[in-house]
């Protein structure tokens, strides 16, 4: 309510303000000022980042222009021609726009203008798309959420030439193609237009965009807080991807989606993937309300949470500059994406200059052509640039950043990372992956999040669509590194539920520089439950690389069937415990993801340390883990009831023990040794941890040993206190053991 | 027998000849000759390339002398401490010599020194290898053929600080190391040294080198020319990996080694991998023949034929210069391997000065510590260096060049490279893949030979051995790109009976700039059943990519089942015909390798054009065919009865015909397209051929068409006529097709 009150008085506040004409407005105005203009051509030749970017646009542009316009008959889903050379349309215009301003050049302008009048010919004919999937379709698109891309691109494009128009010509395009563009996809699309989700960062941008070109209040009114009416709506409504449609309590619109998914410390709750998507809107929207409308604050909203959002967009990524897959995200996207090169630009024009972003930039090797680009170019030219240096990092989830988190661990220059997820369920992008892990080698995913099941924009895969598997599989608990109890995923895989809670940070630590730590527990997965995750990269002074120790606890009063998944990516090389081979393979289960797997190969393991040793691009990992009696190791593979090929075929490890209410599952992974495959030399194939123990546990304390070449070691874990100054001691092995804070890690010299 | 006389002839003329004094020769003078050493003593300090390679060998061989010589007591499989610390050490010693020679810095001397003498302190009382598996049980190593490495190596550093040594020291090595070992390697064990195989190749080169060394005529006698005896052994004997022993006539030594298993065109029978492997003692102990006994030109045998070998070599790599994996072959193995780096630096120096090898070199980016490897170095610091172009190329197979061969087609910068293999058995590492193919775009493994099942030196995995599965599934008929018949391997899998035959070229042209063609036959394979099988790279113009025409042409008198295997590599996208997945998954035989392949799915495909579409890398490539009434397509997946998870878990298409006699499976394989996980954009995701069709097939000619977007074409190929000037004629649906020479590829306008 609280929040609530906070829009509400923002709007009475804002709608005072807003009363300028957009007659008044300097042409250009959103992104590309007519300041930016002036100093870009100014410098035009003499900036390599800048001028680069210029050739692209410029190549891409030609092209086109040589090629001929073409705004078909809308029909296809994404990857189809349609969809596709309306997508490309938009971006060609942007593009056209801006090297209108820099180069002046009309032919750019004539361009932009006969596109533009091709889709005012079509628009007020056209009906909704002809594709059904979408529970919001668009005219152009087969949903709304690509029109609304359209409209925000087009709005940069004509704001460029709009000078260059006649009046008549620009009341022609308001009256017949922005305006009803503009109430097609908010007024007769609610269910799009007032989400709190990355698809309404979208669209109420769109409006804002066009309502500041065409100098529309209600247009901008719209976009900022959302529809007024949610008259004759099903609130409990979702979409075709499984979430609400509307916020319980009815909040919407720009600022609205800038209050909720982002905490304050800038982490999206529908994850790096998403955050990648809706950040171009976000933040090009928020930088033309500054250039046009400097009084409302828009950047500076919700203390700089965009452009913070951008560094930890940054930080969300492994070695190679690729996201994190939390949640459904496509592996593959990276940095180098359109939307990070703007958000890096303006993060560094409108923040404080950072050098480290020019770094980036640099990587990145292209530029906006705006004002912030041109900025980021001279000081790329005049080697202002430092290292983006990653570290670790923890972020809280939620709009008050009290709905968990996510958690990062690096070691070295990110020689060994990992991912740890306590958070929110993360809208309808969500998997249920409570305490999950990913790692990651300098960029190799070792121990891998699957990401998604969708092959976005191939139109042969489902229209490029989420595919079923998404959430038959993907989004199932057993897809990823966490514990399934019972075989059924947490919350029942029922997003109504999960949607209600989030783990909670027990504590973190990355201020050491042998271990960096951090711990969580989720209370609400399996009622009755509680579990207890933490995971620590620590470095040994005698071993080459850190190792990484993962102490999962789960405590319940009931008997279960609890599964570890460890979905290493690479080939086995050795384990210590004999597989037998499955002689036929069948679905391990029914449901909750288990429908997807068979079952390679099984085995009984001993009580005691046991390990298994695989290699991924040229080095060693090995887990050691202690077994207890009757542990079954189940070894996977994807691709059961797999009809379409939609699956990879990727292994994993299952660590099953049946019949135990309260257990402990201690294990390390140690990445060790490298192969080559042109001198076929192996060096440390074997790992140089020999063995692992729970020495004690319970609901206060765990303590864990290891054993590297050199000496034991024991790690203990505070399970329910966070307070760095309070002192524990508990007797292990018949000795006392004392420390303060939260954990202990010490030489162990008791056998 | 016309071999046999030319060998014995040579015995008898180079026996004359061989009677100096090892006494008169100058030091050093195997490989680093003093002139070599000179010119290399001027020009330190002004090479690039050279320097740098001298600080690489001067940081390995620092490191080793801190840490100290260990001669551990031999107990280990490859992979293991003491197999590495003896590799290693010989390795070291070859570099600590020519530092030495280099920079005349006693260190480096006396390190190979102490070294020797621990060696020449245990030589005399160590037992045979205790490890069974090697048919040649080594002393230091577990087989003869790494003691024969380390006799190769060691050589050269005892040659580089020869005159270093008092000749007490040298009589010492001499009698109590070098003399025993070297008998040891060749009178002890005539079943190694006495092959004609690679083994061989290295105990002989090894023996020889230490018998230039030591100036022991007799050494070099055995060297050239093997045991004189073959009293007591079993001719019909085999080695661990099912290759026979003996040579049928006797042939021995290294002149037959190098006569035999080299064809005139250079291509060694055993593949690039292993003519990779044995590169460097053939080479490296020509040169050295060269050097001390220029007379007998070893180095210009059989037309240079090793010197021709490096560029054959060369050219059987894929564009990033990784070998074609034909017969057993470990997939990564490149040109970066230090045996090209000799290789090409020899023939660089010893050949014609081509400059294209500079540019080889350069990618190397290291070059021998000798004469030829400065000389390259001064070649790259002047920058003659021009780049290394690889074309379509036809090479014989067979020590006359008659038995079959290997044919690589080409389109571009390697956009497309096809690996055609009808060649001989290829000795005891020939896999049963008689008119098999692989395909390449731009260095990415399209369709793909499975290579070999080993971990070479991955100690856990059967002490880095071949493993059973190689066996099993890697040298089996289904493991490839070829027709099985019946479900049985060719020759049904027997080593003796396939070594007896070798396939067949119909014809060969790459003369044509818009189709490079290659077709063979093969009639042993399966009794009773001649097969043909026809492969054309064609570009279209109104195509970007160049596509692949596969013709594979079945005829016999009896009815049978074909299967025709598509190793293809990445994620299926798209199948013409609904697939059904199996619920379970059984193996698909017991023998022959289908016990190692899973029934994933299968469709009963309809006559017509069918086809399937996978993406790899980023790119799309599609499988256009005509199917018969009733074809079944199986989609495969690796892995069944693989208790140790030695097998990747790869998929295959396979394409089955029941019974039929004569039948031709035509088909085309098409790149088309990209993907980016940046951009998320598709560009040409589906296939640009829309269809195939055999429009006529009789036991003279075979004709299929096909269509593009633009057109439809026929492509018509004489079975059984390559001369290039005979005339052909046939009625193809009615109408007259006129044409001279093997092929005639035509638009086609009927329809």
């Amino acid at each position: 309510m609280l929040l609530r009150n906070f829009v509400l008085c923002l709007v009475l506040v804002f709608s005072n303000i807003l009363s300028i004409s957009a007659n008044s407005a300097e042409r250009p105005g959103l992104i590309l000022t007519a300041e930016g203009v002036k100093s870009i051509r100014e410098n035009l030749g003499r900036l390599p980042l800048f001028d680069h970017s210029v050739a692209l646009a410029r190549e891409v542009v030609e092209s086109e222009i040589s090629a001929g316009i073409d705004t078909p008959i809308p029909k296809d889903y994404s990857g189809g021609y349609t969809h596709e050379r309306h997508k490309k349309n938009f971006y060609v215009a942007q593009q056209a726009g801006a090297l209108y301003l820099i180069t002046q050049d009309e032919r750019y302008a004539k361009y932009v203008r006969d596109m533009l009048f091709q889709y005012e010919a079509m628009y007020s004919d056209l009906p909704v798309h002809p594709k059904p999937r979408s529970y919001a379709r668009g005219k152009l698109f087969w949903q709304c959420l690509n029109d609304s891309n359209w409209l925000f691109y087009m709005a940069q494009a004509y704001d460029a030439i709009y000078d260059y128009l006649s009046e008549s010509e620009r009341n022609q395009l308001n009256s017949n193609l922005f305006r009803p563009f503009a109430d097609f996809i908010s007024l007769d699309n609610p269910q799009f237009f007032n989400r709190i989700h990355n698809h309404s960062a979208w669209g109420n941008a769109a409006v804002g965009m066009i309502g500041l070109v065409m100098g529309d209040q209600d247009l901008i009114n719209r976009a900022l807080y959302g529809l007024s009416s949610h008259d004759g709506v099903d609130m409990l409504a979702k979409d075709n991807d499984g979430g609400f449609i509307y916020s319980p309590d009815g909040r919407a619109g720009f600022l609205a989606n800038l209050e909720e998914p982002f905490s304050p410390d800038g982490y999206f709750t529908e994850g790096p993937y998403y955050q990648r998507y809706a950040t171009y809107p976000f933040i090009v929207f928020a930088v033309a309300m500054h250039n046009v409308r400097p009084e409302l604050k828009v950047l500076e909203h919700k203390n700089k949470v965009l452009l913070k959002s951008v560094y930890t967009l940054l930080n969300l990524t492994d070695a190679d500059g690729e996201f994190f897959p939390l949640n459904d995200g496509q592996k593959g996207m990276s940095v180098a994406n359109g939307s990070l090169i703007s958000a890096v630009n303006i993060a560094y024009f409108y923040g404080n200059q950072d050098p480290s972003l020019i770094s980036i930039a640099e990587q990145q090797g292209r530029v906006m052509l705006d004002h912030s680009g041109l900025t980021v170019a001279i000081a790329s030219r005049d080697s202002l640039s430092s290292e983006f240096t990653k570290s670790s990092v923890n972020y809280s989830d939620g709009p008050l950043g009290q709905q968990g988190g996510v958690a990062i661990l690096r070691y070295g220059k990110e020689d060994l990372t990992t991912v740890f997820k306590y958070s929110a369920h993360g809208l309808s992008h969500g998997h249920y992956d409570k305490l999950s892990y990913s790692l990651y080698a300098n960029g190799t995913e070792v121990i891998q999040d699957y990401g998604l099941v969708r092959f976005v924009n191939i139109e042969q895969k489902g229209g490029g669509n989420y595919l079923p598997e998404n959430n038959t599989w993907a989004k199932q608990t057993i897809a990823h590194n966490t514990l399934v109890q019972d075989e059924i995923s947490h919350f029942g895989g029922q997003y109504d539920v999960s949607s209600q809670h989030h783990s909670e940070l027990n504590f973190f630590d990355a201020s050491k520089p042998n271990i960096h730590i951090v711990s969580a527990k989720e209370n609400n997965a399996y009622p009755g439950t509680s579990m207890l995750r933490t995971l620590a990269q620590i470095k040994l002074p005698e071993l080459d690389n850190a190792v990484l120790i993962d102490i999962f606890k789960a405590s319940s009063d009931g008997e279960h069937q609890y599964d570890l998944p460890l979905q290493f990516l690479g080939q086995v090389i050795e384990t210590s415990a004999k597989t037998s081979m499955s002689e036929t393979l069948a679905p391990m289960g029914a449901d909750n993801g288990y429908q997807h797997l068979f079952k390679e190969a099984t085995s009984i393991a001993t009580a005691g340390t046991q390990y298994m040793t695989w290699m991924n691009s040229g080095r060693f990992y090995t887990m050691t883990t202690e077994s207890m009696v009757d542990d079954e190791w189940i070894y996977t593979r994807l691709g059961a009831k797999d009809p379409n090929f939609n699956l990879r075929r990727d292994a994993a490890l299952i660590i099953r023990r049946k019949g135990v209410g309260n257990t402990v599952f201690a294990s390390l992974i140690e990445p060790h040794g490298s192969y080559s495959f042109v001198t076929e030399g192996s060096n440390s194939p074997r790992p140089h941890i020999s063995s692992l123990k729970v020495e004690h546990h319970d609901s206060d304390y765990t303590a864990v040993s290891f054993t590297s070449p050199k000496q034991k070691y024991i790690l203990v874990i505070s399970n329910d206190s966070a307070n760095e100054s309070e002192s524990h001691s508990i007797i292990i092995n018949g000795e006392l053991v004392k420390w303060d804070g939260p954990y202990f890690l010490s030489p162990y010299n008791i056998n």
